[in-house]
């Protein structure tokens, strides 16, 4: 039988600033993603989140940022491997924290944004994310565009890597993300979507926006729960998903049977 | 034979930012305070300062400050005991992540500042604390003034507590500190303030600004190496105490005994 | 024929983070106090915040805060009267450049949160924060609580001071605010806040919590636009303010009045 | 006669922290760039250092730079030309505000660090800071590196622009700097140094690190004043250029002659 996990971020909210549909979207998925407070989430959120999670059984990553709450992490930044290995320990101790303070045990962590698209196609700045987190736990699952370079890092230095499709993006033929700026880089027909993503599962294949199927792991879909339109397509999700009997189930169960 | 520990606030430097004599500090102290990246500190810092307390064999505790890196986590800031709680396990589980990635653990807490003096005299703020300490690993030492309400807290939620106390500040006879603004608040003569510390020790009492001898408690001696003459200060502290057949140990040992 | 101003917050969006219905308060008041990025705002919302305002002719204040985006700025925080004064400069120096690169001028400048607070009650804060705007230019009204330092402030340097007065809040005796957190701090009824309102501006005084009427002068309402129910009650005040033939005008016009 | 503005980047400090020698500085050069609190630099420094200048005659730019405190403003950081034209006013309309308030004009801006270096080769973003810039004061001049889009943008939309050169520099043979990590990058040679200077100058020339002299303007000279050696060099380039005759100016006087 098939397992998939679902992966949203969550907790981005900051003081005053509400953002997200937290509670709505811990229903559906089986793995969170929280932010550290550096491009969103502040200590209070963070421990909000935490505990509401462990509530409801969901698993959780730390989702370490860009020093750019004002950017919300997604601007590039020319930090150093060296920087980006300090700011991913400090990110995910500061969550690990919390997470352990609520009686339960951090799943993964996955880079955010800027920080996740530039550690995809660069393999020092992987490395030094796979060293950040295997040394601060070494259980611990590392999430990466699936075919990127974090992904091999991690498991160069024997960390466990999640690898992670996306539902609603196109591929090149390269494996990588159609960037968002280009025209059919959206995936906008939701039947559309969950086909490709079931064909990611089963069949590790995907279409490229051009040229023939490609090959492609899926260890866990990356969904979104920012406004109603998305909650209601994760939902439709789920649904797809286990009418074609594939489990959903935390990406730490998944690799098990790697 | 009487233990007390000495006890310093190190990486205190902020990106481009150099303050503090870390490296020369480390050769005199027992025990370090580290600055987790709010009131001083970033994460870059914390790593090199981690590495090398560790690497000298210095015990490491956090020192998590208000955020307020302008104003050095030195201003009276009304954050609820809630706030407070959620920042400190934040900034503990950052620095708790770099000592435990150098391979060694983190032996205790310091609060910071105004979280340090506001937490003394406020019994929630205190309570606030000592769980968020307690939440994130209950084998930690959280350090406050000796006979401050932070010590008490501590205790009282079966949390291992140092009393600190200062060889450089005059008390008042409830044994709280003068306030430094007042005259007469610091002991500029260090002849005196060994004698003083030696007093502390060995016999449990301080002579207030006023007034007959008080007691109090000593586990740990506040020192600092922010210049060339408080590190001739602190060397002739360790020589002194030494003399007396003091020994020199971290908080942890000294509390052993209790 | 009266005359009074209707002043609101707003621009107190960051980043990715959006608050409040700016478009549909332009509507209702004369005057905006717009946040200046240290509180609430960035230099992208401040930008396009004073462009709308003075597109639709609605007159510019500065809105600045304590250095606390965490808390809003609404958290006390032990900043030094120079600190202050060196604050608000930085602050209305920033939001003036951006209301000049509109082609407009700025009119007055309302401290924020607990800044506006602790000022109201501190006269040598309030001085500080006078001399401040001042400094900056001679032609800025100062708006304060009315019967507050800050208005005393203001005027003894020379500078006009524009009072504020609260619809939706209880006054004490002595014609300070009844805190929020106190029984009966906040006017639900809104014919009630309406009737209370003006009778402040055609007579000149308001009923408190407890006692006989006092005193008060009314240059400027204070009124919010966060949420639908909020505006709504905006709506309201300006069409019962117009039906009692009080004009609604920008707080310079009224204070040339005296 | 030849005139030439000597300038330096001053007000680097930040609440605690104590970066750069400004008063010696102030005294051998003729313009600083003030940190406007974004990658150094907080109101009490920019208040203090603006009134210091003001104080001993010399002219003031604003030196606006990256939300990059951590990283100094060095760090690349892919922000649109929209935010950065918004970084820009909000930067330079703060420290306008300090340099009016101590009863001074601003002269120019100078962008920072990676803003400075990303200017100088993207006509968008040059044409977005150059608008910035005029939109604040039509007035001021805006510096940028010789030969550079940035100093292409400003002439373009009718603002005055300062060529600024290097004196410990190499030049490549389009007449960009050579990157600082590469060979020979620096000129250690201080006399050689002097000599390129005044031959920039005089002639309006300068040998790159390979190939024959290229064409150079020089309105004003980048000068550092961070340690006791560089201050000992900006003596001498002063000495050096004075012999020769070379008048030391603010830079608005050079342009007037243009």
């Amino acid at each position: 039988m098939h397992k998939i996990d679902l992966n949203s971020d969550i907790g981005e909210s900051f003081g005053p600033y509400l953002l997200g549909m937290d509670e709505d979207v811990l229903k559906y998925v089986s793995s969170v993603n929280i932010a550290c407070g550096w491009h969103a989430g502040d200590p209070m959120v963070m421990k909000k989140t935490v505990e509401l999670a462990v509530k409801l059984g969901v698993k959780i990553g730390a989702h370490p940022g860009l020093p750019d709450l004002m950017g919300f992490g997604r601007r590039i930044m020319a930090v150093t491997p060296e920087e980006a290995k300090a700011y991913v320990i400090y990110q995910v101790g500061a969550l690990k924290a919390f997470v352990e303070a609520a009686g339960s045990q951090l799943q993964h962590v996955k880079p955010h944004g800027a920080l996740y698209n530039m550690a995809a196609k660069d393999p020092k700045l992987s490395r030094a994310i796979a060293e950040a987190v295997k040394s601060v736990d070494d259980n611990l699952v590392l999430v990466g565009l699936s075919g990127s370079c974090l992904v091999t890092a991690a498991e160069e230095i024997g960390l466990r890597a999640a690898r992670e499709v996306f539902a609603d993006r196109a591929y090149s033929r390269d494996g990588s993300l159609v960037p968002r700026n280009e025209p059919g880089s959206m995936i906008e027909d939701e039947a559309l979507a969950l086909t490709r993503v079931i064909g990611m599962i089963k069949v590790g294949q995907v279409t490229p926006l051009t040229g023939e199927d490609i090959k492609i792991q899926a260890d866990t879909i990356c969904v979104h729960g920012d406004n109603l339109k998305a909650l209601e397509f994760l939902r439709k999700i789920r649904t797809g998903l286990e009418k074609e009997k594939i489990q959903i189930a935390p990406m730490q169960e998944n690799l098990r049977h790697r």
